[in-house]
């Protein structure tokens, strides 16, 4: 209550509680009264206290999500993807191009994907981006493409979506759903993606409190599905050196509050190239469970986000990384997926989905 | 170029440029060579010179969007809604409840936003909650509701949608579609927005910079729909004393880049009562083309955003300001809207609306 | 208290806090307990009862700073400086260049300040640059040319002091001592100015909370000067238009919080010349007691600043908006300084004073 | 310029940069004319041409800071501290407590520090603090403890100087001068310790850019000295579930752009214990030349800081990851200093020194 609250509203405060049903215990000091409240946190929070008269401020105490916290599930959670783990005994390495563009630029994007250690291949698809100029992403053809890559090298697939009406699309081609960063709020398409019955990557808000982000994971989790891995990808700053500024604290801290596992996306952080091995050092180290990455066999020619995907020469430095520390960590990388994938590459051959791109 | 590129990095550079159809003009000084690129901008950005060996950093100058800057049309434009002008010669306030909640209520808030100036109805029937367990919105039966109180008080409506799956629906019954902050990149709603024939109320992302703010209009724009008015609802910042920090600066700015109509929301802004009466006042003066405020007739038991709400005794406060400030600055408030508003409310009658919520 | 604090770990709590001469007063809920702690607050941070076993988190209710509080001093505060008030009953410009460079260019941008509407004089003869290849001020010769200028039309002087070591000799010519965005939180030299006798501005250091700026001013008025004026200037974001992101919202949230008089620099917030005035009236409609305000008689020239120093064509623009907002607002501008200013300007002539700049 | 410049405009610009004695080279394209500018970047920064009629935006493209540069040194410096050797061969660790508080904590505090891999020894005397509530610090009291500490354990001094009035007196016990955060623009004090003799360990601001932090290491670096250590600690962002957001890839962007080394603090990162262990891990494999971090025999009664640092059992922990880490990293710990460390340890006995505080 504020300094200058009369008792009538402290009364008024406590009888309000109680006809919702909840306890109200007030603590009377020299200067100031506080009222400790215990109940159901969000029908307390429809009372509106705060603006009633008296009253100085309301602080939840309690958190505001719960079926991903770790009160609700003490351990920490496996995810399995197309049979590769991603969890607390793991390291799993996630790569492929930033946007699928050609048969053949993502099929030696996945082999240098798996020459780096990777066991779950990435590839957009349906790209949001920023401009409306920008290149949009192949859609349905690209997520062919991928499916034949799969069907070619074992790898599941990682691919983003970003509209409810494309869930069941892509859920069709894919092994786990990615959310960007642009629709980490999109609550329509966090709830499309929980009924899906697909594993979920759920990539930070690039102005989202690591709170926020966990309420959008219980938007996945109330529809059943709690096969949902965090992905920090940097967040918004001042600073400009960098594109987004990777928040190596929230690995630890997600972990902390969420039994679910939590990846780093070093390549968006960043945004550039020499900075993708310096961030997947930390990110592991820092107790990540695995890393999405960018490659690309030509980064000089591609669409999107040149810039930061890895090359040739970096693959075995990665590998090795990977190997060198998640053994510090006491952590393997996990065996390949063995038979084949879950989801069913469509019958048509790859040279026409390229032909007829949506 | 970098300080070490060497004289084959210029050429390269210069000859990629131009076989893409561009120019290339280069500037040597005596420690750095400045390359100047003109031509399709979209295709230079294409060809990722950053990747490029010597390349040291390539800087944009021209804009990224185009049909919604004051290049492509250099006055400042007019946005009617149900006939009501949002422009530079009005000061234009839409008010309403943040979320429809019964029958009573919304009319009651409507009546309360006529008496503050309004000529506008604002409320929300399809919610974005960060929270899975906050109140999600009364869905179509609110838009219903809204339809009723506009042919009861014939201020047009504004209202939200959340996803491109009801844009149709929202359209039915609204005069002007509001995308959220948290929908800004949201761009499948963009274009379905964009293609819906109903003005566009466009808020800023919460960590979007103006230029990106442009990009999402242009967004909308190129689906051949110009009526989009931005809105400046605060951005996220350190500063914890406020729900947002209102960036007034954003309102010359943006008018200056872009000639769509801006108004601020002090409502969301400030996230206090006690802070709309000032932020309105500052956003006139400005320059803004309106304001969006929440006005509820018992915010005490709102079941959304209630500690902002302005109360009855603030009505005839913000008439006066509105009216003083916007002679002060040579604009007027725009007269309510004479006919029936341009979309039809359903038949059905009010009471079962509401007995039957999504 | 944590969900999983054992009983010890509560009576270890209220054994630390009574044993410090506090109260614990204990409240018991269905899966938590919580504490309220009553006594000597600083006293309580001492016993860090964060780190005890089974503590979830502690929070403070009550405000870090008192002498600048409301609390303390219920109403608002009135700042004389050379005659001149800063206070709710007036909207007081403070005008001049950025950096004092001659004679002519300060007497110059004086003659335009008064035009403006402004009755004290301000000007940098210690200026703090980012780049130690800057201009960085006359120092004591030009706090000569101001105290000339002084002497010449009536204004008393604000200037920057950016050292302990030079507060006497800056306070031996200022009627008001400016403490820089930098220097928020350099508390030696915010000790000094609490004890030079004069009033002092303190601008909100770029990523300063509004709490933390009001300690800053605890800083100076525990040494007994509590004729402190606070200056909002923009706070660091993301956003980059702008040099800066007013935070038009702290004008009235640091009025509610503190007795002391708010001014608003619109110069250095929008960087640019164009925004100075939407940004004055945006500020003066906020409630703030003043602005200050860069001119310069030649911009093009300028040595510091340039870039957003307002120009002779917007004298009378800016009186005008001074004078018709002041009036909306219940405000008056303040009358001119009546006598010689208070501090002494000295003996030697000012053509010398140029010829030896320190 | 911008699009709507006139050809007077661009001949206007022309014969400034001409009249200062640089050289312009104007690119013309369709829409726009680019002017590439080359000379005395400072000199040209004077021209103040943004304020020139038709320019549109001035992007500068050098550096501005020259001594710290890589231009300016090639390879990667290394820093002597009493013997101890901070750069790229090395992983050093800097512990201690974040306040001298008594003789005995601060000699218990050295020796953990020294379990844990630690060569250099931390603690502050002269303590900035947000409040003026909160504890400042012994002043020189607590420098004769530092000296007797060191004088017992051979472990050289690193403490913080609050004021230029300060820097002698501190320098005289030091072997590193620290400029804390708040401090990184104090230019005044900048200079004073560029030319104290001593090496400077020089934190970043909360909320600089790294150009900013590299600009204000060139202050010191102008004055004569080189021997400057780079600290990042963190900067202020939206995200409040740590104290900072260490900003983890400042450590190679600043190691690109300079050749002084760069150490990271885990303990005012994160702000709480359980993450300077997941910090320091992050850091040392980002590429960090060393770490300094807070430790405390007490933390639960500590003055200053308590719930960051870290406790006896974090000790071996911490030792066997530094010694694992560096190893990864090709580099090693380095020896303890040999010798007596190089500044004097006065005379007088250890328990006087704590009667008298300052």
């Amino acid at each position: 209550m504020a300094a200058d609250a009369l008792p009538r509203d402290i009364e008024a405060v406590v009888r309000r509680v109680e006809a919702a049903g909840a306890r109200a215990y007030v603590s009377r000091g020299f200067s100031r009264v506080i009222i400790g409240l215990v109940g159901d946190v969000d029908g307390l929070g429809a009372l509106n206290l705060r603006a009633m008269p008296g009253v100085g401020a309301v602080t939840r105490i309690s958190t505001k999500y719960k079926l991903v916290s770790r009160e609700h599930r003490p351990g920490r959670s496996v995810v399995q993807v197309g049979g590769v783990p991603i969890g607390p005994d793991t390291v799993t390495l996630i790569a492929g191009p930033c946007a699928v563009e050609t048969p053949d630029q993502t099929l030696a994007a996945a082999r240098m994907a798996r020459a780096a250690g990777a066991t779950l291949l990435r590839g957009g698809a349906f790209k949001p981006r920023t401009s409306p100029y920008a290149f949009q992403g192949l859609g349905e053809a690209g997520l062919r493409i991928l499916a034949d890559v799969r069907a070619e090298t074992g790898m599941p697939v990682v691919t983003e979506v970003v509209s409810a009406h494309d869930v069941d699309t892509v859920a069709a081609y894919a092994d786990m759903l990615q959310i960007g960063t642009r629709n980490m709020q999109n609550f329509p398409l966090l709830q499309a993606v929980g009924a899906a019955g697909r594993p979920v990557l759920l990539k930070r808000g690039m102005s989202a409190t690591i709170e926020e982000w966990l309420m959008a994971a219980e938007y996945i989790a109330q529809r059943g599905n709690l096969d949902i891995v965090l992905c920090e990808r940097g967040i918004r700053t001042f600073e400009k050196s960098t594109r987004n500024t990777l928040d190596i604290s929230a690995v630890p801290v997600a972990q902390w509050l969420s039994h679910l596992p939590v990846v780093v996306d070093p390549s968006h952080s960043g945004g550039r190239r020499e900075l993708v091995l310096p961030l997947s050092r930390a990110a592991i180290v820092a107790g990540a469970d695995g890393l999405i990455v960018d490659v690309h066999p030509h980064p000089e020619t591609a669409l999107c986000d040149g810039p930061q995907a890895i090359v040739t020469e970096d693959l075995p430095v990665l590998a090795d990384t990977l190997t060198g520390l998640a053994a510090f960590m006491g952590r393997r990388l996990p065996a390949p997926a063995q038979a084949p994938a879950s989801a069913q590459a469509p019958a048509e051959p790859l040279a026409e989905a390229v032909a007829e791109p949506t």
